[in-house]
């Protein structure tokens, strides 16, 4: 599986990604998750994916090279809204010719699921989730984030914290946090975890932060929210009608 | 969907479920699902059921009305393991009669898991999972709880806090704070909680403690817990490598 995670804050946007593929747990790769089509000053667009890797690398092999053709690629079309619309019909194509456009064939599930943000000049940032079947969805301020892939471990912390106006450093933190839980509770995602934070207008090229088990960072984080949740809850009180058992 | 936990710990057992039916958003009900099979002094079992309703009702239909026919049932079998072959059995009975013996079926999913725990005089505590194909497995010290239904968003903190020498009470604490994480992520998990502590050994009558959104106790936990985190995460440092976004 894979735990991808995106957030398109007041502040600006947050994409992080694992980077564990599994085809049953005695094969198990690192494939990153992450892909950046960036134009500096002008557009800056990040791709998450999950699912099917030969969907999602034919996905991307096609989006990529497709950038240096002529016709509508990531790096011209005028809007975000044109450019998921592109991610959908490329998973529909490549959904065609392997599996005759079925998600499940042959007991395969060749799906495959896209979060795809950024911000082309003249709009606001935005950020789509692009389903299996081509079709997506767009974040707004009550819906912040989207995930994909094993998304339930890590989704209650995010939900208790963050918030349309949450920091961008506050939800990277929290988003470390989601990804410990997840690392923790399910063997199919693994670190290092990659991730990008992108400010609001700054067309400034995007740096992916590989964050490994080594990370001081990260490490500290762990430990302590490990810590402090063992402390609130040994502060909690125990119920007094357990005391009859 | 469904949430349920049981857990196999040194001083006893833990039952809890929550109480939301639903087939799809605009059919949801309340149905108990958990089911107390009992003999004063001699047997105590503790049933908890996730699944399609249809076969989980008839399950526990047969299984009760033959606690008073000849023939082996649930008050008369001689070890907890006889017990979870027996729902087994009913399992597959049920599955055979309903949809052929097949968990998927006209695109409706017949399936239905179940975790049974109890004591038997002449046995320590033991607790069975036991799945729609009406096999099973048995908790250890190793692992000491199961779950069943939409176990993922309340699965991090159980991991973080129960090992097989946590006190009943606590265990009933976290317990508590998994429903909860799991009732803010997930609409068709709902209160009320049915819950049930069993102590190690002593053949009492349990009793089923219900506890709703009212509930002081459960408020009192939920609102420290999530005042607890926020502070830690708080407390938490961002890092310095956001600074430069």
């Amino acid at each position: 599986m894979t735990y991808c995670v995106a957030m398109r804050l007041e502040s600006g946007l947050l994409f992080a990604s694992d980077s564990r593929t599994n085809a049953g747990v005695d094969h198990i790769a690192t494939f990153r998750k992450m892909n950046v089509f960036e134009q500096a000053g002008e557009r800056q667009l990040v791709l998450l994916n999950s699912g099917n890797l030969a969907t999602t690398q034919s996905v991307i092999s096609l989006l990529s090279t497709r950038t240096t053709h002529d016709g509508p690629h990531l790096l011209n079309v005028p809007t975000l809204y044109h450019a998921a619309e592109l991610v959908g019909q490329t998973v529909r194509e490549v959904m065609q010719r392997d599996s005759g456009g079925q998600t499940l064939q042959q007991g395969v599930d060749f799906g495959a699921a896209f979060l795809l943000g950024g911000q082309i000049r003249g709009e606001a940032p935005r950020l789509f989730h692009i389903y299996p079947q081509g079709n997506f969805i767009e974040a707004t301020s009550d819906t912040p984030y989207f995930q994909i892939g094993e998304a339930k471990y890590g989704k209650p912390i995010i939900d208790r914290v963050v918030r349309y106006d949450t920091p961008l450093a506050q939800a990277a933190k929290c988003t470390l946090i989601s990804f410990d839980s997840t690392i923790r509770s399910n063997l199919s995602v693994g670190l290092p975890i990659d991730m990008l934070l992108y400010r609001s207008d700054s067309f400034a090229r995007s740096a992916i932060q590989r964050i490994g088990a080594d990370d001081p960072y990260f490490s500290a984080v762990c430990r302590g929210w490990g810590e402090g949740l063992r402390e609130v809850f040994s502060r909690l009180p125990d119920a007094d009608w357990f005391d009859a058992v």
